[in-house]
């Protein structure tokens, strides 16, 4: 099937982007307004970016009326925020901030979570995340400012990372099954990162046993 | 544990990164050069922008040398670039394409991979992934010209989709299990997205039974 997307409507076009591009890491994302109200969102068009500058990004999209979300707008205001790792443990919790809630009132609240202080911005961070990573906002970049869906990249610079020691293994790494990450899919839909395989790299792939991913 | 990025390696705080934001999609890029070689390598900094513009990223970083990557020169160069999406069957492919080739080898053949033609743009797509997005680079955004590892953010606008018509499901959307797309972990590291589960949205998280992931 071949589609051309400037014949879908917005809600197909998102549908196609949120079946394929899976799983998708999910960044919830802490900011705080000028006025100090503390807001929590998750997105799942996020990214880390590279080790120079340390600095990763996430994309929350214009609202449907064309005005940006709380959490776009206290990264901009502001120039912080946090990007907290979501596990099993909270992923309940998590989608519960994703309720869009009367103004001035804290997502933090409405899911029973506590606020841990960041060490470097105001911001809180979620206590009881494995991993927060605390950011500036280095650059926004509105690919259609004021347009209803309008697309927006936050970059973000990382100057404090927190870690859970209980995450660490023996050599250091995060041990992605303490982690127990969540991923996200379409819909309602969301995976584990339990079933894991190790692949080669490169050449020596070629040469290795079929990957078994059951 | 609370880490100051400034005091590590920059392999310290990548092997940070990439253990902690997962799961990560995968987009297998497939460019041209201006002098027709194509080109084909896997990135795991991807994510969907928005529906309007109708827009996807990747971050190619540079080479440690302080060099762009081959798919970050195409897509600039030619203004074109394709992501692929990557399935169990096709993972050991796509490590193989991985490998550091020779200038004017191509990936697909190494991997043994056929070329099949796009719509709209000059790159070619990979023959048996089940979605393709065809894109124009709409934007490049340099975080660190000349420098090593720097991060680079390829933002492209998606002008033509390829579906697989076996992954659809009978409400014309993309079946997770037909597509069994895999993710990118820490290291050698791959995950399945064979397990599921559904969490209601919002404010119903909250009174919903504890998701099991098992």
């Amino acid at each position: 099937m071949q589609i051309d997307p400037a014949k879908l409507d917005i809600t197909e076009r998102y549908k196609l982007q949120i079946g394929a591009i899976v799983p998708r890491p999910i960044a919830w994302v802490s900011t705080r307004s000028e006025s100090g109200v503390s807001n929590l969102a998750p997105f799942s068009f996020f990214s880390g970016i590279a080790s120079e500058p340390y600095s990763l990004l996430f994309c929350p999209s214009n609202k449907p009326d064309g005005t940006e979300k709380d959490t776009l707008r206290n990264a901009s205001a502001t120039g912080e925020f946090v990007v907290n790792i979501v596990t099993e443990a909270q992923a309940q919790q998590m989608s519960a901030t994703a309720e869009n809630l009367p103004d001035g009132e804290s997502e933090f609240d409405f899911a029973g979570l506590i606020e841990a202080p960041s060490a470097v911005v105001k911001p809180p961070r979620v206590a009881g995340a494995p991993v927060s990573f605390e950011c500036r906002t280095r650059e926004i970049v509105r690919l259609a400012p004021g347009m209803p869906n309008g697309g927006n990249v936050v970059i973000g610079e990382i100057v404090q990372v927190h870690v859970d020691d209980a995450i660490i293994d023996e050599r250091r790494r995060i041990d992605p099954e303490r982690l127990a990450a969540v991923g996200r899919m379409a819909g309602l839909t969301y995976c584990s990162t339990r079933q894991r395989v190790d692949i080669p790299f490169g050449a020596k792939a070629l040469d290795a046993p079929a990957p078994s991913f059951t």
